[in-house]
């Protein structure tokens, strides 16, 4: 058996999320069922991550086990011929046997696109997020500092996710604002993520951009733990998994 | 009777093209049954031109008459209430009674992107045209030059199109390359278009920068206005309607 590893760019728009579910369209049910037609094998895939639905990935990373002799650099294009367009195969390794796409992460890149300009965009419309307000860039930098270190963000999930440890390690958080495509990027390094915490992350950073919540929101979210000092989180669509390290 | 322009951003993916044709899904008949349901009139609109089925706009301008009370510039906003979400009004006023969208135009820019890298993306993958192979951009730019000026551009129209004069005044072309998108944009700049020029342009290019066709094609396909000279029509998605002057 090898073990192959692929990394992945994908559309979420039209998918229930990453992870497979009954009754319902995800990417890891394309990719296996692109994976038993080439190989006729059943093969399960491990992600570096689940994304919900709407959340896209420009550098997803999966990893599988299989019997296959397709050449390990070849199985990107092979994946291409079976996979629907909005979800492409960049490129593919084999790897040691030990190495997971799981738990052998050693941190993770997540971008929040925010389209900051008085109107709505047809071309952008899922990818990212409409926000018509003037946006303050420079205090949501300074906020995004905040962020950065080992920290216990359990102010920064989603009710429902269950966790061993809440603490987690941002090595950088930077919001950048690119003034010919009217984009704002707030990109989130950390060695893993808790449920919803970039969104959550972005959508308070947004708040202290529109001035509506104060630059210490972060600071107090971190020290006491509290979900609702913060501001809404935000959609899916703005969302993308960028870049995954081993 | 007041005259409305509206400036429009699309995605030409899902559309038969721009102009309204029976029994097809256009652009033009979407804004006018949006038009005829905010306004109750029956209302034709004149768009700046017309764009393929899958070309884009980031620009497009058209213009109608109405006796509606809707303020001149809440138009835009009024129309993306009705409006499917690939078509956003970006922005609307009141002309005189003598502009009109198609006649009026001083220029238009169209831009076509290029994906340049070695695997096909999800999310551009109705956005830009792919292409994997090494392109020599400075050749790509070096030939772009010898569009600009008033020439005989019937090399770059396809077949079956009918116009009184072919001649042109193309007042810039530019090839960019994006190196951290992986985008090459080539953007033309002209007083008007025969149909395809840009993406005969653009096949054309193409074809010089992968070093398919020598750098005098372009200047060959000027003088004897042969259309076979010239690279491939390039691909529908891959093209922008970008900005009209008046």
């Amino acid at each position: 058996m090898r073990n192959i590893k692929v990394v992945l760019e994908y559309e979420g728009t039209a998918y229930a999320g990453f992870q497979v579910q009954a009754n319902a369209n995800t990417i890891q049910a394309q990719i296996e069922s692109a994976l038993n037609a080439l190989t006729g094998e059943e093969i399960r895939i491990v992600g570096s991550g689940r994304t919900d639905s709407g959340v896209h990935a420009k550098g997803q990373v999966i990893n599988f086990h299989t019997c296959s002799r397709i050449p390990a650099d070849r199985f990107a294009a092979a994946l291409n011929t079976r996979l629907p367009r909005d979800i492409r195969a960049l490129e593919s390794s084999e790897e040691s046997p030990q190495f997971n796409a799981r738990f052998s992460v050693k941190s993770k890149t997540y971008c929040y696109r925010i389209l900051n300009r008085p109107a709505p965009s047809a071309l952008l419309r899922n990818l990212a997020y409409w926000v018509p307000d003037i946006l303050d860039i420079e205090a949501m930098n300074r906020c995004a500092q905040q962020l950065v270190g080992a920290h216990d963000f359990r102010a920064f999930r989603s009710t429902g996710s269950d966790v061993e440890s809440t603490v987690r390690t941002v090595t950088a958080c930077t919001v950048e604002a690119d003034s010919e495509q009217q984009t704002v990027d707030i990109r989130v390094c950390a060695d893993g993520f808790l449920y919803n915490m970039v969104r959550i992350i972005a959508g308070t950073l947004i708040e202290i951009g529109k001035g509506r919540l104060p630059e210490d929101t972060i600071l107090k979210m971190l020290e006491s733990g509290e979900r609702n000092l913060g501001g809404p989180t935000a959609p899916a669509r703005g969302l993308y998994l960028e870049h995954v390290v081993y």
